[in-house]
């Protein structure tokens, strides 16, 4: 089945200036793949709220046991809270809220208003975050429109939803924060799969852009070309992660 | 792609009792379809917090356009709440919670404890649920095997960390009310495809006795040969449903 995929062993560029400002022990334990959109979500989360956290670089490929002591499913983003682990990125960001509530709040109040957030946020995992995958490893050049074309669909619903400046209006929240890796990351569909902002939508176009030069995604993303790097193993359909291996055989992404 | 899949006009035994005491107009209007595990879930949690609700029958494979308006997905269940409409089934489930705070607690007040039930929530959806269609719409006797052996591994995982009499000990929460439908369908899987709960292991026999027992499932559960006469078209693989059609072309189930 192929060996293992072969990651560059750390952060680079801006994110790595942020690495290095959490080396210290603290009682939350950040598990970090640098060139994962799942552990960019929870960073953002860990980054707008202002938590202290103590960053730890883990290559989730290896399957190391320790790792696998604190998520059996071997992947990342996972947390350890006073030794205790939790894992999934969007969980996390739950977490985050219900653990950390003087810091800023990334979910709206009113119990209706989380509801809707919590459906968006829902979306972008089933729809939007498995549609990128698709689109990356589709290798003809039908399945590559197909995918296309169902990439956008699945954006336009979103978009379609947007206040602006952000998902919910004035503030940065959790949809954002969910969808934002993604944004982050078009650059690479845009080179490679023909992939254009503006067949979104004008909104869609604006919105991306606010949220790729939020100071919390900008901080925690690496080099572009080490991104790019990371994600041509998806291009070439030779990624052997669980969430590659899983489309391929069809199966929902993990 | 065939004619959509007819289903028995409304619910019977318990559950139709049930209905009957929930037709008078409420500001949180339930659509439901009486045979739907997703839907049973969101009925539970309703049952358990004793939340006034109007019940609606829907059939979401007709996806008339009033039902679409409220779930462009055309799925249920789905509630609206002061005329506000919401979807998908664990979302509601949350969104009682916080809605509804003078009612029963579902979820642990602790945020760690809250995480931790998510995160088995979501091995549920994620996990058993589609196992369980990958079992019933199975064909071919090694297909079947393969997912049997699947659907046990799944139900195993969640087994071990079920503390009893409940998933979180002595209450019941929204754990228990995510897996109860598929515990509460396992009959049929027993009768078609060989499934025991004792193979799942001895402690998971005796959870999914009390979890089919509990007043809220026995409540919105129909008579037993109307809900696998619903399941017969899984079990000849002739669904059509959005989850059905996902399965078999090897997407994501929605
Ligand atoms: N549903 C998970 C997905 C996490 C995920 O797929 N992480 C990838 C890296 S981007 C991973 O750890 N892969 C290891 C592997 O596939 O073996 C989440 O939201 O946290
Ligand atoms: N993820 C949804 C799934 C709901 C679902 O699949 N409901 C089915 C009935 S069990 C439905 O409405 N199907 C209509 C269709 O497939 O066209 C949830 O958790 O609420």
């Amino acid at each position: 089945m192929g060996t293992p995929d072969k990651v560059f062993p750390h952060a680079t560029g801006e994110a790595l200036k942020t690495v290095n400002k959490h080396s210290q022990p603290q009682d939350l334990v950040f598990y970090s793949g640098w060139f994962c959109p799942y552990v960019q979500r929870t960073w953002i989360a860990l980054e707008e709220k202002g938590i202290a956290y103590e960053y730890k670089e883990v290559d989730p490929y290896r399957k190391e046991k320790h790792f696998l002591d604190i998520n059996p499913k071997g992947l990342v983003p996972a947390v350890e809270y006073h030794g205790k682990p939790l894992y999934e990125s969007l969980i996390l960001c739950e977490f985050l809220e219900d653990a950390f509530p003087s810091t800023p709040r990334l979910l709206p109040a009113d119990p209706f208003a989380r509801a809707h957030s919590r459906l968006w946020m829902d979306h972008i995992s089933k729809a939007i975050a498995s549609a990128f995958i698709r689109l990356l490893q589709a290798q003809d050049p039908d399945k590559q429109t197909a995918a296309l074309q169902e990439y956008y669909k699945a954006l336009r619903i979103l978009a379609d939803q947007v206040k602006a400046p952000y998902f919910g209006g004035e503030d940065w929240g959790l949809v954002d924060t969910a969808v934002a890796p993604w944004i982050a990351r078009d650059f690479v569909v845009e080179k490679h799969r023909g992939f254009k902002r503006e067949n979104v939508g004008r909104n869609w176009e604006e919105y991306a852009k606010r949220v790729e030069s939020r100071e919390s995604v900008l901080r925690t993303m690496s080099d572009r070309e080490r991104v790019e790097q990371n994600i041509r193993r998806y291009l070439r359909d030779e990624a052997q992660s669980e969430a590659a291996k899983a489309v391929r055989a069809g199966r929902p992404v993990p």
